[in-house]
């Protein structure tokens, strides 16, 4: 295993501490337990918006706490869910008397978690509510999820769901839209090559020189089928017809696209395909109203790419363009 | 070779064609010969920044184009230099009868199609300077290289020029401001693996299974030595002592720092040898004005990263902070 870090059992905590120090003007990280908070929490009044999830997905979660997004992300070890101790500690470091939302991605110890620490903070007198992102459609049930995983709409759900908050939408009405963004979103991913989790120190899995996985999951989990080494655009049409299909999306769509690297695709790459997948909405009459390319939810240094689309209206394109101001994302701040 | 694209030859074209339907709003994308425009050339009275090399190194070059830092960037074939036809169009493209700076790599090929086509240019009548950028501690003379690389510095110095060309800096004071911050910029990078040229389809060299290279440059030239693999505290160390004693840098210093990711690095891993390195500048009194931490200049899908310092004072940080809108850099627009 060759990875730039010291102690594999350290490698979380480790990043944190750099993050910190890259990014004292927005965020704050707390370790024992570890979470990180935005620089101005708790915001009187505002609801608070909290997710979390195992580590190795940066910039997913922790690089999205700031001005118009999270308020908190709870980093669990790699692969793995955070600890209810973290998720209630975070929760009561950003509530700020309007209740918190909890943005849950759907695997079996997250839900199980947040869950626990939601019951915690209630409680305490903390209003939480949660919503669940099960976005993907390469399978039903998993390694890890009873139901379909949450991925890349996860992204688009902590944007949207920040910008409404910092407009002051209430606890009731920003768990409404979050599960409306969570409903019209479909996500599927391929991989190229497997990734290493430190503490294991051996590929997750193996692939083939020339076999690609199709419907991958974030955490190496098996897709739909493995299939020999294609052409990007025959990737790209694979993908976003069984995406397509699922909702469906219809002509006359518009769609938030996301075109997402897993962590080792070079940009070159990913607008390659972003290209192709343009194309293919482009004939369906679906139309592009947004998007973002690059690295957003990564499963360490794997090769390959996922498309998530998220079929928007006025309100949701509104709420996309709006300010925000965090590591991994920043626009008109 | 397992990437994602159609047809090895055609890997930038197809890229260039999805970075345009991506980012129509910031740039437009010419072909034949290739090049990259912000949407608003030219723009009158403002002198242009112009930057190219080979493809391979995204977001660096074309990523940059937009307000507040390249007016056009000339992308060759990955790894190769732009044709000095494409220079001469870019270059024409953007001239806004101020004249027009080249940022240049100090790669033989980069610089010898630059000159050509300032001179094509200039028998036109469009006044042109060149500024070099040599900024690579590692090796003195490389495989495509008399003198040092140019690396990590190209970024700082397309953001410092950018903004300075926006607030009307002419065309003398700019050059040399170019030169400036080439002067106080030194970098060094480390690659965990190799890359493969699509056209090529094989990697570029072979590092063994607990091998890491120290010094490789952004095409996978060769480095100072191959040395078994090492803890990242000492992987910074090594780096940043190295570029430490060549400026010198000193106790008291303030510096621009960039840790960059050479496209196959997750970014877990990459704040994670952020803080080992602020920690070395903080003992040795160096304070850390900015800080970039991400994939800027890539080597494709090689895993590994640089460091790149850049000594400044108030006016370079007052121009580092100026709004930056393009697809790979933005703030305060």
């Amino acid at each position: 295993m060759k990875k730039l870090l010291n102690d594999p059992a350290q490698v979380v905590r480790e990043s944190l501490a750099g993050l910190a120090l890259a990014h004292a003007d927005l965020l704050t990280v707390s370790f024992d337990p570890a979470y990180v908070v935005r620089t101005d929490a708790p915001v009187r009044g505002k609801v608070a918006v909290v997710s979390g999830g195992g580590s190795g997905h940066e910039p997913m979660h922790c690089g999205f706490v700031g001005k118009g997004m999270l308020d908190a992300a709870c980093p669990g070890q790699v692969f793995t869910s955070p600890t209810p101790d973290q998720i209630e500690a975070a929760t009561r470091a950003v509530d700020g008397g309007a209740g918190v939302l909890h943005i849950v991605k759907n695997y079996t110890g997250d839900i199980l978690n947040f869950e626990m620490a939601a019951d915690l903070c209630q409680a305490q007198g903390i209003e939480v509510r949660a919503a669940v992102i099960n976005d993907d459609v390469a399978v039903q049930d998993s390694l890890y999820t009873a139901g379909r995983r949450g991925v890349g709409a996860t992204v688009l759900a902590e944007k949207i769901c920040g910008a409404a908050a910092a407009r002051g939408y209430d606890l009731a009405r920003l768990e409404a839209l979050c599960r409306q963004v969570n409903e019209n979103a479909r996500s599927m991913g391929m991989a190229l090559t497997s990734c290493t989790v430190p503490a294991a120190g051996k590929p997750t899995f193996e692939l083939g020189e020339e076999e690609i996985e199709m419907g991958i999951g974030i955490h190496g989990e098996p897709g739909r089928e493995r299939v020999p080494l294609l052409a990007a655009r025959e990737i790209a049409v694979r993908m976003a017809e069984t995406i397509l299909a699922d909702l469906p999306f219809r002509s006359g769509d518009r769609v938030i696209a996301l075109v997402n690297g897993m962590g080792g695709t070079p940009l070159l790459e990913l607008y390659l395909v972003y290209g192709e997948l343009e194309k293919i909405l482009h004939a369906k009459g679906i139309a592009v109203a947004r998007r973002l390319v690059g690295n957003y939810i990564t499963s360490l240094e794997m090769a390959g790419c996922s498309f998530t689309l998220l079929r928007t209206g006025d309100e949701l394109l509104s709420l996309w363009d709006d300010p925000v101001l965090t590591p991994g994302l920043r626009w008109g701040l």
